[in-house]
C-alpha cells in the first residue's frame, strides 16, 4: 500500500477516502481536514484567541497540536474532575504536552477550587455522572474563556462523537437538540463561541495522528462513562461504517447540509430571552441561581463522607 | 414468568413492553396492536376491500390471518417472482394458507404472465435485484388492486422493516424519502391507498404469532437479498434495542410524531402533476412508457439465455 500523496510506503489506510498515507503525509492530511472544517464553518480567524478544552486524551491534545502547527493562538484549559487515578493521569499528559510545546495551560481543579468532584456532584445533583460532568465543563470552560478574554472555546469532539450524538438525538427525535447540533455555536448572551474543529476526523485518525506526532495521551476511557449509551451508538454506527465506508461522515455532513435547518426553529430557546445574571456567579441563567452553582452548592453540602456511604449502599 | 393478562405460564417475553404473554393472550395482543395501528392511522374501514400482498413469509401470512380474524374483507395477492426454488416454496405456503382459510388468493406469475423474472429483470434494467423487485411489486400490486376493485393494498412491513428503512434514509438524510415514509399513503392519481398495519409489531413477534397460530411460512430470506444494506441496518438497530428495549419503536413513532411533517414539503413530488397514461399499460407515469413496462421490455429482449451466460461470467 502506497501513500496517495508521495508514493512512499503507507502507514494508515482511510477506507472512506479510498486512500492511504505515510506518516508525514497523514499529518498533512489531518491538518488539511482541520483547516477545511475551520474555513467551511467560519470557526475562527488567525487573530482570534482560542481556548482549547484539554482532557489529556488523543482528541484534545491532537487538536491543540494541529492548531499550534497551523499558527493559531491556542492556549489549553485543563479541568481536574476529581475522578481518582484517571484525573491524576490525564493531568500529567496535559501538562507534559503543554511543557513540550511551551504552550500555556490554564488549570482549574474542581476539588481544590470548588470543593466538589464529579462522583459526589453526580450523587448530589441526582444526575448521571456524564451529565454532571458536562454541566460543569460547559460552565467552567465558558467562564474561563470570558475571564481570560478568549474569543472562542474549541473542543476535541471528533466525527465519531458528533455522529454518535446525532444518532442518539435522531433515535428519540429530540428535535430541540437536533436544531442546535452544529460545529459552531455562535457567541450569545454572555456565552462565548464554541467550535469543534475535528468534525472531519474520526477516532482512529486522531489516535493515529497522536502516534505519528509522538504525542503521549491517556488511552483509557473515563471510568464513569463505561457502558453509557453513547458508546453503544458508536458501536452501532461502526457496524454500519464497516459495511459502507463513509456512511458515518455522510450521516453527519448530510444532516448539516440537508436537515439541520429544518430543526433550527424547534431548537431549545438556547440562551435567548429571559436571561439574568446568576446571583452567585453572574453567569447568564433563566433562574435565580444557575444550574452549575446549584450543583456545587448541593455537592458541597453532601460532602465527601456521604459519597463513601452512598457508594457502599 | 407469567402472562400479564391471565397469569398463566407465559410463552413470550416482550421487553419493550415490559410484559409477557401466554399463547392465546399473545394472539390477543397482536390483534390489538394491528387494531390500534389501523385506527390510529385511519388505514381502512370494515366495509372496504383489502388486497394483502402475500409473499409466503411470516409477516404477510400473519397479517392476512389477523385481518381475517378481525373480520376485515381481505383477499391475498401472490406474485411469482421467478427466483427458482425460493419462489416455488413460497407459493406453496401462500396457497396452503389461503386454502386452510378458504380465502381468495389472486396469483400473478412474472415468467408465465410477463415473460421475465427478477434475476433477468435486474440484469436487463441494470438495477439491484431488490430494486427491480420493488418496482415490479409496486406496479403489479397497484394494477391488481385497481383491476380487482380493491380500496387498499396492505403490505406486511413490520416495525423492524420500517425502522430499518427509516435508518437508511436518515443515514443519508434522503429528505425526499423521509417526507413519504408513512404507514398510510393515500390514494392519488390512479394509485390506490397503501397501508402497513404491522408497524406496531416486530419481526420476532410476527414469527411468534405464526408459531402460536400454527401458520406454516417460508423461513429462509430471499436469496437475492442476502447481505444487502437493509439487513445491516436491522443489525445495527437490534444492537441498540438490545441495550435499550423500546428504542426501535421510539425511533419510528417519534419520527412520525415529531419529524415527519418537517420533511413532508421536501417529499418526492410523488405522483403529483405531469402524469399521463403509459402508452403500453395505461398506468400513470411521468414519461411515455412507465418504468415497469420499460423493465419488462428490456428483460424480455435480454431473454433467459443471457441470464445463464451472465451468471457464469
Amino acid at each position: 500500500m502506497k501513500c496517495r500523496r508521495c508514493r512512499a510506503a503507507a502507514v494508515i489506510e482511510l477506507r472512506r477516502h479510498n486512500a492511504a498515507f505515510c506518516g508525514p503525509c497523514f499529518v498533512h492530511y489531518a491538518e488539511q481536514q482541520v483547516r477545511k472544517a475551520v474555513d467551511e464553518f467560519a470557526m475562527f480567524s488567525p487573530e482570534e484567541r482560542i481556548l482549547v478544552a484539554v482532557s489529556g486524551g488523543k482528541d484534545s491534545l491532537g487538536l491543540w497540536d494541529v492548531l499550534l502547527r497551523l499558527g493559531y493562538r491556542a492556549d489549553g484549559l485543563y479541568l481536574g474532575l476529581g475522578i481518582g487515578q484517571y484525573s491524576d493521569a490525564s493531568a500529567t499528559y496535559a501538562r507534559a504536552f503543554a511543557a513540550s510545546r511551551e504552550a500555556r495551560l490554564v488549570e482549574i481543579d474542581l476539588p481544590a477550587d470548588y470543593g466538589y468532584d464529579i462522583p459526589n456532584g453526580s450523587l448530589a445533583a441526582r444526575r448521571a455522572p456524564c451529565s454532571a460532568c458536562g454541566l460543569s465543563k460547559r460552565h467552567l470552560f465558558n467562564q474561563a474563556a470570558v475571564d481570560g478574554g478568549y474569543d472562542v472555546v474549541a473542543t476535541g469532539h471528533n466525527l465519531d462523537d458528533e455522529a454518535a450524538v446525532l444518532f442518539g438525538n435522531v433515535l428519540r427525535w429530540n428535535t430541540e437538540y437536533l436544531g442546535r447540533q452544529l460545529p459552531v455555536l455562535p457567541a450569545e448572551h454572555g456565552f462565548v463561541r464554541k467550535v469543534k474543529p475535528l468534525v472531519r476526523l474520526d477516532e482512529r485518525e486522531m489516535a493515529a495522528y497522536c502516534v505519528v506526532r509522538g504525542i503521549d495521551y491517556i488511552v483509557e476511557e473515563c471510568p464513569m462513562a463505561e457502558g453509557n449509551r453513547h458508546l453503544g451508538y458508536k458501536e452501532a454506527l461502526n457496524a454500519v461504517e464497516e459495511r459502507s465506508p463513509g456512511a458515518k461522515a455522510a450521516f453527519y455532513f448530510e444532516f448539516l447540509a440537508k436537515a439541520s435547518d429544518l430543526f433550527r426553529p424547534l431548537a431549545v430557546a438556547g440562551h435567548d430571552g429571559g436571561l439574568q445574571p446568576c446571583v452567585r456567579c453572574g453567569s447568564p441563567t433563566t433562574g435565580e441561581v444557575c444550574a452549575f452553582c446549584s450543583l456545587v452548592e448541593r455537592a458541597v453540602a453532601l460532602g465527601p463522607t456521604r459519597r463513601a456511604a452512598a457508594g457502599g449502599s
